[in-house]
Formats: structure tokens, sequence, C-alpha cells
């Protein structure tokens, strides 16, 4: 339950991420071979790597306004802001489509030394990719899109403040419509089958619905069960102890504790509050995330703080001092973005050795009630496991179900098979099917996330892709790290970070994620690191 | 004494305004008539105030980010910040000096409608002026000037930690000379008669050397004898009050207070912290100062948030709403901008009125030992008079003297009669004469200031400027407010900045700052009123 807000979040630091990028890192390059440092292998890739790297200082302003606006612009400055940003936005986009860059493009890619740098060849399949893909949508369908977001996300708040599914169904009809235009103009990716590859591949690229599929498949059939285990076991946990009530400035000093700790890099970075959490990263030297405190919210605000720091990790490891403007200073994709996030959030935050070296900790700087606090009794309380009908409310067990239904629901409207007329109706009887709850309005079913309103389909799948390749590269870790409980227990983190850094982090776009995650973890992307790791939890937690 | 904040602010906060504009209001433009609203006047006009609100939204974004790493940028980040600046910096200056700008300036000249639209033709002799003045300097010049700039800025804090005047010679010899040049290409202004009335002219539009001593010799010899009456007083202010221990967080509520007290508009502005205030605004809607405590300087932080504030004020009264990006929308001059500015410091907050009110609040808001404080004791101690040798650091009073000084040796040595090696010893000799000291080493006299490091030459007589045009407006203000000073005692100061809205903000560079003065004042800039108000001052504190 204390999964909420850093849940919340990670849609909203994502959401900027593919803003900012629109596109990730093709599945089947050429890939590999060749050192860190890219050696400008021709002129032209020369030039073609310092106009990217402008645009990328134009697009370091969008994001560091992006901040601002999130954090502390005055109300009163909104028009500026939106015009500002439109401006800046079009002048990024004008840079990155030009026909200077079409040709650098081209002609940086006759160039067999090029073709034999691994670093310069990466690059230039992926700035390939972003190039075909930024200038296959045309300019008119983006701006109805932009402005069809606009108004579709006012729509939505009114539609379920009032759960009134009606109100929102013109909005989610044009969603549908546009999107479906949108993937058409992109055309099927490699690999890809339907429609709904091409919008899947912004957000995970290289990723298709049909792989999507038979990875989830598995992954619900074997939810269940352990979701029934839970239900049936004697003992439940108490949460009391992830709610004591507990100065907010004292919050905020463990949450700087715990960020520092886990190696988050305070002077090329800054944590601040806002309503919703997110994580910005302008460039190099700047990596910026918020966080957000209630009075009974003390393990919230370490969860999510230790989600954003996870993101802001990823992004002061990307090869940014040398290669800023390059995909190889790029994260891959929202998955492994996520996986990041998740990491940090679940796999070390929601472990009993990190609240060994936590507690204490938590004890000492929240100080009052707090110091009633034992590792053991935090450890259960922030590992309670109970369906609901809320997804960013969701525990670790519960979450990837939401996901998947909606996976399966926005698939099924672009592919035309799901009327959107209908959606309440198949919501509902999913939600009684996967979770056994019945859902009794709209506002806690069908109109609950914003995505849709904003035009994002083909968005949510990255949530359960973070989940499961934080497992994977958690079980791999471990071969390396045999000892890192008795580390995580002793407050030591550095390993921890330091194999994220060379195994991950440094790539950037170099790989694909699925590659990346066979180069990392010996397997494609499964489903079973991280069955195993919640079968593990629930032992421990509920003792079935 | 609680001065050194406010002031060293001033210089901060114009330095910002100034390289935001880059030029102010012709004194003798055709000027005025016609209502408020500017109607494009012509297809010609139409487009032309279009381009300079897109170089004005552009450059908006450069003034946030010069807020954000002045206040809230990470350390890592300042090499990305730079290249950020740098590229925004050229692209605006690109558009404000287009060969398309300059056709459209010619067509809208032409055009007869414009002519005899008031706020049309005003905006059109200023934007031609700033084309004029933006297009004149050649850009390698301007680059070398930036460059020597931050070289000269490091090498002058190296040498006045080392009090080692002939470490910054070099870098005084080069500003000189560089501003010389500058001068020769911006051409000699109206009226001028000297190299240094180009420099002057660019901060203080219209103002030249002639004029500047004809308005400062006599307010110097009325000063000397005030010094003097001073300095025989028998009774002494007790400067106690001003330096109470108090709470940091106590101060920032009272700050609060009395900047919404005095119509500061927070919803579309801030209030942070840094180490040297400033007041930047971006644009329409968005207006933050910043402020600075320390636990013994409570009444120094009222009187820096009151002068940022003051800024502050000025910039929200501008008609931005409508005419952003154009000159009727912008600041007059430094001085105007200096005299709102200190009006709200000095002529408001260092009045008996002010305290009458605020000093209850003080007591309530900063409480513990400041249940001590009485009206009349807060006053005598904010308005102690004591010559010193930091500029930033001097009383109502003796500053002037401080800027009179520099004014004359920076006039000299553009002229070529002061050679900058002699500066010490002319500087020295002169401050034995004006306030009676021997400066004991250059780090107390000509290395204090920053201004001439980073090449600013005709800079400094705009702080005294802004102290006269701030007690001449404050008198004829007096005349339409008769009660002012009951109303201050009340704590309502709406009428004063009704006042200053209507007769100073709303006009922006429509008219020039002495034309202003007369249009409001009904007497050109002189140093009466100011000479007026100190020896009333010193009356009431001194009793001499």
């Amino acid at each position: 339950m204390p999964k909420s807000a850093a849940t919340k979040t990670s849609s909203k630091s994502k959401k900027k991420t593919k803003k900012q990028k629109s596109a990730g890192a093709g599945a089947g390059g050429p890939g590999v071979g060749g050192g860190a440092a890219a050696r400008p292998a021709s002129k032209a890739y020369g030039k073609l790597v310092a106009e990217l790297r402008e645009a990328a200082v134009l697009h370091s302003v969008q994001a560091t306004l992006a901040w601002d606006q999130e954090t502390v612009m005055p109300s009163a400055a909104s028009g500026l802001r939106a015009e500002q940003l439109q401006m800046l936005s079009a002048m990024v986009h004008e840079r990155r489509t030009s026909k200077r860059l079409r040709s650098l493009i081209g002609e940086a890619e006759a160039d067999k030394k090029v073709r034999k740098d691994g670093v310069a060849s990466a690059n230039l399949r992926e700035i390939r990719r972003d190039f075909r893909l930024l200038t296959r949508v045309p300019t008119e369908l983006v701006a109805e899109m932009a402005r069809s977001s606009s108004l579709g996300m006012a729509a939505w708040k009114e539609a379920r403040a009032k759960s009134d599914f009606g109100m929102f169904l013109p909005w989610l009809k044009k969603t549908v419509e546009l999107n479906r235009k949108k993937a058409k103009h992109l055309g099927k990716p490699k690999g890809g089958k339907e429609l709904y590859d091409a919008l899947l591949d912004l957000y995970e690229p290289g990723m298709t619905a049909a792989r999507t599929e038979a990875i989830f498949t598995p992954l619900r059939a074997r939810l269940a069960p352990l979701i029934a285990r839970v239900g049936g076991a004697p003992r439940k946990p108490d949460t009391g102890p992830a709610h004591l009530a507990s100065d907010i400035e004292r919050q905020k000093k463990l949450v700087h504790e715990v960020t520092a700790a886990i190696g988050f890099d305070l002077e090329g970075g800054r944590i601040d509050e806002s309503a919703h959490p997110f994580c910005e990263s302008p460039g190099p030297g700047d990596t910026r995330f918020t966080n957000r405190y209630r009075p009974d919210g003390w393990a919230d605000a370490v969860f999510t703080a230790l989600h954003e720091a996870g993101h802001g990790l990823y992004e002061q490891g990307l090869p940014k001092g040398e290669h800023f403007g390059q995909p190889i200073a790029d994260a891959i994709s929202l998955g492994i973005h996520e996986s990041q996030s998740r990491m940090w959030e679940n796999l070390v935050g929601r472990s009993r050795a990190f609240w060994e070296w936590a507690t204490p900790l938590a004890r000492k700087t929240l100080g009052g009630g707090a110091s009633s606090l034992t590792a053991e009794g935090v450890h259960r309380a922030v590992n309670a496991v109970e369906a609901g009908f809320i997804r960013i409310e969701s525990d670790e067990v519960t979450y990837n179900l939401h996901i998947m239904l909606r996976f399966d629901l926005e698939r099924a409207m672009i592919a035309g098979d799901l009327d959107p007329a209908d959606l309440p109706a198949v919501w509902n009887r999913r939600m009684k099917e996967d979770l056994g709850l019945t859902v009794p309005e709209d506002r806690l079913g069908c109109l609950q996330d914003v995505h849709w309103s904003m035009g994002m389909m083909g968005y949510f799948p990255t949530y359960t892709f973070g989940n499961l390749y934080a497992a994977q590269f958690w079980e791999a870790m471990a071969r390396a790290l045999p000892e890192r409980d008795a580390m995580m227990a002793r407050g030591e983190f550095g390993p921890i970070l330091a194999w994220l850094r060379a195994n991950i982090h440094a790539h950037g776009r170099r790989y694909g994620a699925e590659e990346l995650c066979e180069l990392v973890t010996g397997a494609p992307l499964s489903a079973d690191p991280l069955v195993r790791h919640l079968e593990a939890k629930i032992k421990a937690v509920y003792g079935v």
C-alpha cells in the first residue's frame, strides 16, 4: 500500500522521459564492439553529433522549465510557460527533423569508419531510428494530438470526479482514432504484426504486443495462485508501523540520508516537493527529483524517494559527460528506466536487509513514536498484499494484474476488437476475474488513469516490464554480489550501484532492452525472476 | 548600515535587467498621445511586435534559467547552464538584429497610422533605438567583452582577496580600452559630447555626463555639511534594535507579511534565498526576488526584501499582459528601476510611519527579544549615519558620495584623463576629501566593486539617479496623498502602489526618464528633493 506515490510517480517521470526522447533503442541493431569513448569517426558524423548536442542543450532547457513548472512556478505564469515550452518544443523538433540532419545521417552511414566504431555505429542506428519516427507522423496530426490531449485531460478530470464515463467516451474514441492514425503513419516496427506494435515500440523499442502477451500470460497464470495463497494466510501483517505519525521535516531528513546513502549525487541533483513526484534530468550534472510528504506517510516518502532516486541514478549514470545529445547517453526504454526505479523501491527498499539498516536510522531520525519500530515490523508492514481497485495504490503482487488488464483492453481498442463504449463492462468483468473485486463505479474502474485522456496508448505495459527487468537484473546481480544482503544490512549500497552503472547505465542505448537483458542476465525477458521474488516475499511475510 | 544587502542587490538585479534589455528609452522621442492599448496600426507593425514577442518569450527562458542558476541549480550543472545560456543568448540576439526586423521597422516607420498612434509610435521609436544599439557593436567586440568580463571577474576576485591592485590593473586597462572601443561604435547619443555618454546612455537612456555632473555637483555640495552636522550631533542612535538575534524562519514570515502588505503579488511571484539578493522578472505572471537572512539581521532582511520587492512591483506593474516584448512593457532605465526599489526601501521602509505599523508586527512575528522593540527605537537604529569605506554597507546619506566618486573616476578613465594605474591614489585622495577617511588598503578602496571587472562602465551613476528620482517622485506623490504618513502607520500601502502604477509603471518606456519625471513631478531631475528628505531625516534622528 505504500506503493501509491511511487507508482503514480513513474507515470509522471516516464511521461516526461517519453516527451523528451520520443524513441528508444531498436532491438535488433548491429550493436556492440569497440571502447567507451566516441571518437568522431568521420567529418559528417562529427557534425551530426554536434547538431544533436545543440538540440539536446535546447531540449535540456525545456526540461528545466518543466521542472520549474511542477515545483516552483508562480501560478500566474502558466500562460507564459505554455508559450515558452511550445516555442522550445518547435525549435527542438525542427532541429531533430531538419534536411541538414537527414543528409548528415546519410553521409555518416556511408562511412566505413563509422560502421567499424562500436559506439558510433550504435549511435547512428539509433539516430536513424529517431529521425525516422520523428519525421513519419505529419505535423498536423502531432498538433491535433496535442490539442486533443489537453482538452481530453480536462474532460477526463471532470468525468472522473463525477464518475461519468459517458462524458469521457467521446474523448476516448478520439484517442483511439488518433492513435490508430499515428500507428499507421509510424508503420510496423521490426517483427510487428498489428497497429498497437507501432505505439508500444515508441515507449519500449523492439517490443511487440505478441511478445508482451507471451511474457504476460505466464505471469498472470502464476500470480493468481499467489494471491489466493495470501488470501488464505492465517497471519496478516500489521501495516501500522508504515503509518506512524511523524514530523515532515524529520521525514525529509530521513529521505535525504537514505537517498545519499544509495548514491544519488546531490551536487549534481536536487530533491524538492511536488504533488505528483517525478524525476527530471535536463542534462549532465542536473538531475532533480521530487517527493511528497504526509504526516502519516513516512514509509511512503521513503519508497517514493527510492523510486525517483532510482530514475535519477540511471540518469546520473548515463554517459552524458562525453556523449550528451547522442543516443548512447540516453535511456534505452521506459521499461528499463522503470526497472531502475522499481529495483531501488522494491528489491532494495522492501527487502528485510534494507530495513535492518534503515530501521535504526528511521528510529533516530524520526524520533517520537518511531522509537518502537523494528526491522521485522516495518518489513512486514510495507509488504502487505491486498487486492484493490486503484492501480497506483496497489502492492507489488497485485500491481501487475492492473497493468495486464490495461494492456489487453487498449490493445483490443486499437485493433478495433473492443468498442470504447463497451470499456466499463469489460473492465469490470476483468477486475472480477483477475482480482475478485466488483467495481462499484467507473471512478474506481476505467476512469482512474490519466494516460488515455492524454493520448498515451501502448504505455502501460512498460510499468510491468520495469518490474520484470528489475527482478531479472536483481537475480543476475546476486550472482556477482553473493554478500548483497549483508551489505545492504550494513547500509553499503555502493557495490549495487557500481554493478548497475557498469552493466546497465554505462551502455545508454547501445543495446536494445531485451538484448541488454540477455547480455546481462544470460536470458531473454521472463516472468520467472519476478514470480520467484514475489513467492519468496510472500513466504517471508505471510508464511505461506 | 542595514543598507548592505539591498545595495549589493541592486547591482545584481540591475545587471540582469541590463543584460536583458541592453537599451532603454531615448529622452527626446516624439513620445506621447493616444490611449493605453496598442492596436496594431499597420500590417508591418503587427508583424514587428509579433517578432519581438517571440524574442521576448525566448529571452524570458534565459531569465528563468538565470534565476534557477542563482537559487536552486545543482553546482555540477554549471557547465550545461553556461551552454544553455550562450545558445539562448545567441538566438535572442539573432532575432533582435535580423534583416527581417530591420525591414519591418522601416516599413512600420513609413506608415502614417503608426505615427498617429501614441503607443505604437513610442514603441517604434524605442524599437529603432534598441535595434540601432544592438547592431552597432560588432559581434567580435561583444564576444571579446564577454570573455574579458569572465576572466576579469576571476582576476578581480583574487586581487580583492589579496588587496593587490597590480594584479587587477591589466584587466582594468583592458576594460577601459574595450569600453572606449564600444563607445566609439555606439556613437554619441543625442546631446552627447564625450565617449562616456554612449556608455551611460545604455543604462540611463538620454542621460549625459555633463547633465549628471550638473545634478551631482549641488548634491555633493549639500551632503558635506549634512555629514558634518551628523558628526557633531550630541545624540547618536543605538543600532542595537536592528541587530536583535531572531529566528530565521520567523524573519521569513515577517518578510512575507511585509512584502504582501505592500502589494507584491505572490501568485505572480516568489521569494527565495540567495547569497546576493536580486529580482528577476522573466515575463507576465512571473516575477521572483530573493532575499538573505542572518540571525542578527532581521531589519536588513526587511530592507532587502523591500528593495527587491520594489523592483518586483515595478515589473508587475509594467503592461506586460498586453504588450509583452514591446518597449512599452519594459522599464525605462536603470535609474527609474532603482527609484522603485529605493522608494520602498528608504522612503517607505526607513520612515517613522512605516515602523509605527511594522514594529508591532515585528514584535509579534519575531517573538523573543523583539518584544522590546519600539517604533522610535527601530526608526533610529535603521537611520544611523556613519562614513565607511564600503559602498554597499553605507547609509542613505553617505551612499551617494561613494557613487559620485566612482562616476568621476570612470568618466576620467574613459576620457583618457586618468591612467588606470593612478586609480588607487586618486580614489584614496577622494575618500579623504569626501568622507574624511584614510583608505588602509585597496580591498577597502578601489578594489571593492565587481562592476569594472565585469566591463560595466557608465553604470554606477544610475544608483544615485535611483535615489534622486525616488525622492522627487515621493514629494510629488505627497501632494496627491496628503494623508500618506497616517496610511502607512495603519499598514495601508495600496494608495502608494496605485499612484506608482498610474504615474510610473503603466507607461513602460513610453517616455524618457527625465521626461517622465517632468510629467509626474513638474520639474526636471534635481538634487533638492533628496537633500530635503535627508535633512528632515537627520533632524528627526540626530536632532540637528
